[in-house]
Parts: structure tokens; sequence; C-alpha cells
């Protein structure tokens, strides 16, 4: 159930109001708005006579049950969008953040080129596989470590900021020291051990939608990670799987509105998988400014031809300075509205 | 196979190359760019030997396969794009077109209150179901012709045009008397008898896509139109079925810069079905504008809570007034991508 | 809603509660079963007043409401089962009956070669398409009337009995002095003039699933025909389209059962379809032998490769041979169930 | 590449093509037939003067390359049936395995109660999750070791063999002490490093399809453990996602022949996952010993209407007796026909 408290509510009050919570047998997470606290209490059944005790207590404004299944991370337990900060960059507050880079971190001379050609372009943050989800055992399974250095360095160079994917539990203390955004893969989204550990770290955490994966199974995806006590998490659309195979995957864009109203999470975008094929990415990627993407994901290779993976789907640098430049009238219209609103 | 003319060819030589073609058993289909003619050789099989004949034919340029199963959409047989005029309305030449209207035409009051209201708000025509396509048969199944004159009135009032399903064969040659554009709907996109009869319509065919079609039997089926002797066709992405169930379908945006691709047709986007839901109908219009959409079907109704079909996704009035005006500043950026190109 | 009469009520009672069903506004279909008859009556919302005022009328045992939405195919209004009777086959009596034959007609000597075979090894009808819906308008549409000719004569020299497929409302008229069973396509099962004409038609209709059309929307398909007169509906599975190419369509085997919980038409399964593969049909029959399917229907071709449609996934004559040959423990198995039920 | 040695090839030989292959870069699995050894050289690219070369060597009867993207597991490898034996009993020998018991084990008196049911109406194996996969994290998550300690109480009492599911690869130690066999969910079908870790593990494991995965996707998969070391890997088909609700999930039965074709491992059908509803429980699982299973498993609990998970789909004890008695009569014509053969 949620309980709003008044906007002069004591903290004592706050504190009483948790302890009774979890005398009932939920758990109380506070979350601060910028006019009242707001507990979200999670357990099993919202029973009335808690509600009704709680209505009744001092400080209170408000108790009422949560009607959907995902707590903490819908719009029903906190109104107001969350706003993830690293460094500089912000991923909700109405801009558009954009994260580039190779499918795989290969080389580094490859890693290099392209974080510095990203950046020149206006990327904010430098994406690059590090650990790679093969279908088959015998295709390149990426550089590991020696992956990841090359990102901290690719950073250092050009003040990109790195997002990079972890695959199993037991490499998070390992992945976390080097990213700062860590990425759960498609494959991924329902591996609730790696969730839970991600629930612990104390970096942001970008959880990308399952092949099959139905909306409710994303949220709720999302809500092992916050209820285990990491808030930091955007949510990433990258195509589902459909009877349809003239593109790698079906993207599925009108989830990014349905998502604003569902929860406060950022939402981000990703052309390259969501449809396979460049020549599209640039159109799909003005779509998702248009339709309120708070970012994009895009896979750029110096020379897509001799990409280890995911070649035909990767952006040469001149295609993706083209696109920034094609987006920015776009991202203009976003920031005008969001000055009006 | 494709029959590429001189700039110069003589009326003479065309003619003897299309009986040329006649005699090697395909059907010859001009096709008048506005530098030379093309003429697509359609038939099983191009046989090599009948490529090098008519190669070497007086008038011809060149000659070679159609390699797509579809030839006289495809942008392989012609590279201009089709532009489909409606009075002074022009689908296809990079601006946008709105196409706005209830679901079902249900009474005289409801439909000219609708008309009036979208044509004030900018919207070029106007839709609406006399015949409707119902999964029971125990819904209501439209007004028939009863419902065509009330569209007849409507586009008198108000100087709309008008876009009303056919959903039989038998039905063309009265439906054709109201309407101004025919449209399959996506149940019947393989109602391959509905799309000969519309081969040899002089009204312009909106073809919607079913449910599960792929991408290949779209372009199959506005070929079984065109084929047949109408190349007024345009395409309409509707949304397609898929194992997600939080919206009515899964709209695949991502089609129209495929489609652009594939074929010169121009290509609608229908928000309405796409979503089911009438919060995401403006976000995904706008997204179908900057992904380069020609033109945008949506359902508006004077009290959807009332509509006999369709209420959850159907605009009020106001709505729609509101998208449009939040629209124009992206159909701006089109028109100056367009003047740029 | 639904009326049950006493087992003893009389033909006046009866048919003064079809008058008073008539008077509130629905229409009244008769269901005559072993032991009483049952009044269906059909119409919008089964309003409780009506219900009520029937329960207390002379002759009556009982009045209720029917939940799902198809009405007249649910076992809600009708428990026995259907049987449907084709000359001397039984479709629905809890036996097995094979239909077999080429995809297409496509000479006299490929057909009468077919059905010879076939006949011997013991399929009880003969299929075979006059009119075939290809989704290319460059492929092999059919013999037509030739092909329905050559079908009777097929039925002559075998005794066989036939099904062919019909796409056209317009053609129900010609197809049906040939046929003795329907065929509605998957293509056409939301094809609601073709199912409505299907309705006054004096001979069984076999309904076959649309590619993405859910359980709810096959029955209401039935539904559309049964409403308008026709009872002798069958419903074939033939595989939906999903996610997986490896095979043509995945066949929804475990709808069989689920379809005799929800109605009481007989049910067919057609595992060439339902896989596209030659060697998979005979396992694949296996199954829908073993899980209550009251028919099967198979493709079988005198020379495979040379077919001019559906070539991969039709039995050869000798392997159809072997395949009925190998279902007969099976059968037997069905009959000895059925003989203890 | 595949090298066949002679029937009569030394062991000195097989060395030294082994040797000779780990040359050119490849990695040698030595596959024991009955007549002759078999040597898979699985590495990247099989390169025609490796082939070539082997060819002429000693001892060696053929070498052609391996088509299929999964090597050690298709038939192109190995063309005899894999048979995995625990204890006496034998999946893959063409006889019928039963596996059954709850979804969770919840209690000493559940677990035990459907132990000894499950046992006497005739199941070899144990099944009962003690690590449960839940969409949501506010469901029950299963007992961890509890439930492990539970499971093999109960295999002491009745001699059942336990399968169990696994989640996380830092479990692998743990299970594997406890578990006959080791159960990979769907939702970990890739989870690569899982896969890897059961790759060095000393017990079958038993590999369920991903609700969205392709058959070659989960041959991949399977290759995964294989290519690891382990080669006991069974596969179960459990139902993948598709647009039809009207069931929990689409059972794809006709796999089981197709995998037949593809890969010598073992197939097991899962009809409660498969379906969702116990009353389609049995004619599933007949259908599946039909259509060629090695082995299925069920869902039993001993009041389902109070099951922790899965009531809906869960058999009750008598329900299941009852089912085994159904099925006697078509595994009797399964060992037929394998005696036959």
């Amino acid at each position: 159930m949620i309980v709003a408290m008044n906007a002069d509510a004591t903290q004592q009050q706050i504190d009483h109001i948790c302890e009774r919570i979890r005398q009932f047998g939920y758990t109380p997470h506070l979350i601060q708005g910028e006019e009242r606290t707001v507990i979200a209490a999670i357990g099993k059944g919202d029973k009335k006579e808690h509600i009704e005790s709680l209505k009744s207590a001092d400080g209170v404004e408000d108790a009422f049950p949560i009607l959907q299944p995902f707590k903490l991370v819908s719009t029903e337990v906190k109104k107001e969008r969350s706003v993830i900060k690293i460094g500089d960059i912000k991923i909700g507050d109405g801009g558009l953040v954009v994260m580039a880079g190779p499918c795989s971190v290969e080389t580094r001379d490859q890693l290099l080129t392209t974080a510095e050609s990203v950046a020149k372009s206006g990327a904010q943050l430098l994406r690059g596989g590090a650990y790679k989800p093969r279908t088959s055992p015998y295709e390149f399974q990426g550089l590991a470590e020696e992956g990841l250095k090359l990102l901290a360095e690719a950073r250092e160079k050009t003040g990109l900021k790195v997002v990079t994917e972890i695959l199993n539990a037991e490499d998070v203390d390992l992945v976390e020291q080097y990213a700062d955004i860590l990425q759960v893969g498609a494959r991924n989204m329902q591996n609730f051990e790696l969730l839970k550990k991600l629930g612990k770290v104390n970096k942001p955490v970008m959880l990308k939608r399952g092949l099959s994966a139905t909306i409710k199974e994303f949220l709720l995806s999302a809500e092992y990670i916050v209820s285990h006590g990491n808030p930091n998490v955007m949510l990433c659309e990258r195509g589902i799987r459909t009877f349809e195979t003239a593109l790698r995957n079906t993207l599925d864009l009108a989830v990014v509105p349905l998502l604003n109203e569902l929860t406060h999470l950022p939402v981000v975008i990703d052309p390259s998988h969501g449809t396979g094929k460049r020549s599209l990415v640039p159109p799909v990627a003005r779509a998702a400014v248009a339709i309120g993407a708070d970012a994009i994901m895009t896979e750029v290779h110096p020379c897509p031809e001799q990409a280890w993976s995911d070649g035909p789907q990767s952006l040469r640098l001149e295609d993706f300075a083209k696109m920034m430049a094609d987006l920015q009238p776009y991202i203009k219209l976003r920031q005008q509205a969001a000055a009006a609103a």
C-alpha cells in the first residue's frame, strides 16, 4: 500500500509509520518527493484493516492500495519522473541522451577511434561489450576484463561515460569498477539472481526488454532491482520477437508513452537491435526522439564490414555524425516542449 | 524483367518491344518516368535468352531481371515515388496528409459533427465505416449504403474527401460511387478476389496490412491490385499481432523506412488501431511524422464513451485539435527536409 | 440466453416460448436433444428480467444466460457432440475420418491416380483445390470449374466424397454443386460475407483457423455460419504463425481437447500445412489421433517434386499407404475408448 | 568437420588425427560409436585444405564439413541416438520415462505425499522446485537447500530419482549434490555462463526451450553444455509464447520428430506448462507418447487449489494415476514399434 504523509509531517511521525508498517509484515520504502514523503509498504496482500489503521495515524494524509503488480517502479507510488545522473549527464529530465559505440570491444584502435568520433559528433556515453552473450559457443565471446580496461581508457581520453553489459552475478564486482552504467541484456532480463545483485550496486542499471517479455514482466524485472535497493534503473526497448523476419526484431516504439504512463523510470530506445539494418537506424532514431524516449543507444563501428559482431546494423562514423546533425531540430522541439511544460 | 528504353526512344520502338515481350509470353506494363519509359515484363521466370535478345533491340538502353517477388510495386521497377492525387490532395509528395473520423458511421449528427470538427482542425480526408467487419455476428455490422450516403453528405458540407472500407468484391460498384479512397481492411488483405476487382477500379485503394502479414505478403497483395490495372495503391501499417497484450496491436513503425526502400507506394500509419489506446495516439502520430509516413489515419468521435465501436482508441474532437496543433512543427521539419532534398 | 424445456414439453409450449423470445427482441434457435428441446435465444444482452420471466413459463425447466461470446457453437448451449454426416461418413462420432489428396487439382491423370491410391489406402474423402488462394498474383491460381469437374469424376470413379476450397461468396452456388464439404481457407476465416453465404448452404463446411486467429475468433467465425442457418460446421487447426521458422507453421495440437471443452463441433487436424514437411506428417498424424481429432487432412501427390504447389509437404502415394497402416492401432485404441465410454 | 575413422583404426591412428586436428586450430571431440570412432573437429571455418589433408591420413575413412551451426549435438556428427542413464532409468532408448511432482517443494508432507503417490502410479522421477524463478520479486522464491533436502528424503523413501531446477551458476555445486538431473528453466536457456558450468558437471542436464527460442537457438544452447564437456543433455519442449492467450503457452509438439531428425539428444515434453490447464494434460500427454517423446514431465499436487504456484495446471494425485493407466496402451504401441525396428 502507499502512505502519503502530510507536507509538514515530522521525521518522528515518518519513523513511527515505518515501524507500524513493519509490524504489519510489510517492508517500508521511503520516497522523498519535492513536497512530501511517500512510504510504499510492500508485501503480500494490501489488507483493508491495515490501510484503515494507518489512515488515522498522526502525520498521514492518505493511505491506499497499489493496484499494479509492480510497486516501487510504478507511477502509483511515485508520480515524479526519475532522473538518473551519471556525472553531468541526466537521463530522464526531458532532454535526449545519446549512447554510441561498437557492439563488441575488439581492439584498442577500434575502440578509441570510435570513441573519439562519436564524442565529437555529440554522444555522451560510450557503449561496447566486453562480455558478449552469443547464441553459439563457437562465436567470439568478448575480451572480458581486457575490454573493460580499454573502455576505461577511452573514457579517460574522451570524457565519455561508459555503459557495458554484465552477464553474470559473479562479475558484478569487477564490471562495477569500470562501468558507469551496467547493462542487462535481453536474454538476462529474467536472470533474477543477477537482478538481485544489481539491486545492491551503487551504479545505474540499464535493463533491456526480453525478446518475448510483456511490459508487465519488464516492469517486474525492474522491480527486482529497485526492491533490492537500487532505484537507478532505466528501461531499454530493443525490439521484440514476432513472426516478421524482414527485420531482425520488431521495435515496439509505442511502449515509450505507455511506459511513461506506468512507470517513472527513464526509457531508452535501441534502434540498432530494433531493426538490425543500418539504413533504418537514423529514421527510427528520429521517431524515438519524437515519441519521447529519454535516450537512444546505437551501434557505431569504424568499418562495419569487418565488425566481429552486428556489422549489418552498425553505423559508420560518418553515418553517426550525419544522424546526430539530423536529430538536432527534433531535439530542439523536445526542449521547447519541456520548457513550455 | 525490366526493359529501360532510351530517353529518346520512339513510340514505335516502345510498341515493338511490348509486342516482343508478349511473344515471349510475358505481360508488358508501361511505366512512364519523367525522363524515360520503362517496361516491366511480368511472367514466370525471367529467361536469360529473352533478356539478352531484348537488350539488343532498337531503342533499348538496358534489360535486367527483377529480383523481388513483387514486381510492379517494387523500387526495382520504378524508382520515382508514386504520388496519389485525390482532388487537390497529394499523398506521397513528401507532405503529411491526415485522415480522421469515426470508426463506424453511426448517425447523421455524429458524422457531421465529427466531419466539421476535424476539417476545422486540419484533416483532409474523412474516414468512417459503413460496412464493418466484426469478429462476432452479434455486433453492429454497419449502416451499409445509408452510411455511404451520410459520408457523401459530409463531403459536400465540409470539402473533406472520403475514405471508407469495402468488404466484398460484390460491393465494389456501389462503394466506388461514394468513396474517394477504397479501404481494404487487415482481415481482407489476402482476399484475392476483392484485390483483383479493385485492380479494375478507377479510385485509389488503401490496403491495410494483415494482422500477421509479412512485408513480402503485404507487397504481393498490393501487387495483385496494381497488376490488375490500378496503380493508385497506398499501404497502411496498423499494427501486427504479437504476444504482447498490453496494447491492442504492436505498431511496426520501422516498416515505414523499410517500405520506402522496397516500394514506391505511399505509406500510411494508423496510430488508433496500432495502439488501441487514446492517450498514445498523439505521441505515436508524432513518431509517424518523424519517421516519414506519407499520411496518418486516426479515429475521432464526439463522444468516445458512447461509440458503437473502438471507443477506447478514439480521440475526442478537442484531443484531435490539440494533436493537430502539436504536429505542426514536426510537419514543418518534414517540409524543410523535402525542400532541401 | 438458454431455455431448457421440460422433457415432456408440448410443441405448443415450445412455440409459445419462441414467440415470447421474439417479443423480447431475441432470435430463437431450436436445438433438438435426445431427451429434451433446448432453445437458444440470441441477441444483445441477456436481460435478467427476460430470463426470470421465461423461467416461470409453462413447459420450461430452466433458463440461464450464455456466458461465452460464441453461443450456438458452444457447449453451454449444446452438450451433445455434433456429428456431421456425408453419405455414410460420420465426422464427430468418435471414429477417425481421413481426407487426402493433392494441394491443387492439376491434371486428370494426377487427380485420378491420387484418388484411386488414397481410396485403396483407406481415405474416405478426396481433397483438392480448384480455386487456389496464392500469395503472389503470378502463381498458379487453380483450374476453377474444370478442376471441380475432375473432382466429381474422381468421386464417381472411387466413391470418395469431395472436400474443396471456396474463395468467394460469388462462387458458392457453383462449388456447392460439386463439393460434399466446402472448405474455407485460413486467409478467409474472417471473410464474413463468405461465412454468411455459407450459412445458407445445404452442405457441411470445414472452417480453417486463421494464421493468427485466437480460439475465440475461430469460434465466432463458426458462429457466423451456424447463426446464419448451417449447423454442419467442422473446425480445422492447420498451424498458426509464430516466431519459429524451422517449420512452415506451428501446429497448435492442444486446441483439440480445448475445443472439445468449448464447442460441440468436430475438429480436424491438417498435419501437412501444420508442419510443411513431409517426414513430419506421419508422426504428427499419430499425435492427432491420440489427442482426439475427429478427422485428419493430408496432402498426397503422385510425384511431389513436380507438384504445382506444396510439394515439400505432400506425401507420396506409398508414404500415405504406410502412414494409414501405422495409424491403425491408434485408431483402434480410439474405438475401444469410445466403446468403453 | 567430421572425421570418420575406419572400423579397424588403431588408437595410435586416432591419437595422431586428434593431434593434427589441434595443429590445424580445431578442438577434437571423440564420439565412440558401436562400430567406429568418429572425431568431430570443432572450430571456425571448415577449411577445404584441412579436410583434404585428413582424408588421406592413415586409418581415416572419410572427412567432411558439418553443415549445421550446432555440431556435437547434431545427427551429422552422431547418428546413433543418445541414451541417458540415471541409475536403472534410460531416457532415449525408445521407452517412455515419466517425471512427476509439484511445481514447488512446499512442505515435507506435501512432497512426501506426492512422491509416494506418483511412485505408486508409475512415475520414475520426482520433480519439484527448490529454487523458483518468479516473475515478481514478491512471489514465493522457493525453499532453497531445505527444499533440496526434502527431495533427497523423498528419493530415499520412494526410490524415485530427482530432477530439480538450477537458477545460478553459483549454485551448481550445491544442487549437484542432491539432484539426479539438473534442470535449466526456459528463462535461463540462454544464460550462457550457467550452461558452461553445467558442461563441467557429472550429472545429466534437462534443458528447457526458451519462451521465444528457435530450434536452432535451442540446439546451440545444448551445444554450449556438450562442448564444455557434458554429453548428457536432454531437451524439453514446454510451450512457446505466441499471440494465443487461450492457453498459457502454445505447445510445439511437432518439434519432437523435427528434433529427432536434427539431434541425437532425447526429447522431453512438459504438458503442464505447455497448456497451463489441468484438464488438457492427459490428452496432450497421450499425444506426446504417440509422437515419440522420450519422456514427459507433469506437475502433480495433493491439493492444487492450495498450491503455492502453478495450481491450475497441476494434476491431483488421482488424476495422475488415471492418466498413467490411460497411457499404458500407447506406451505398449511404442514398445512394439521399437521391438519391430
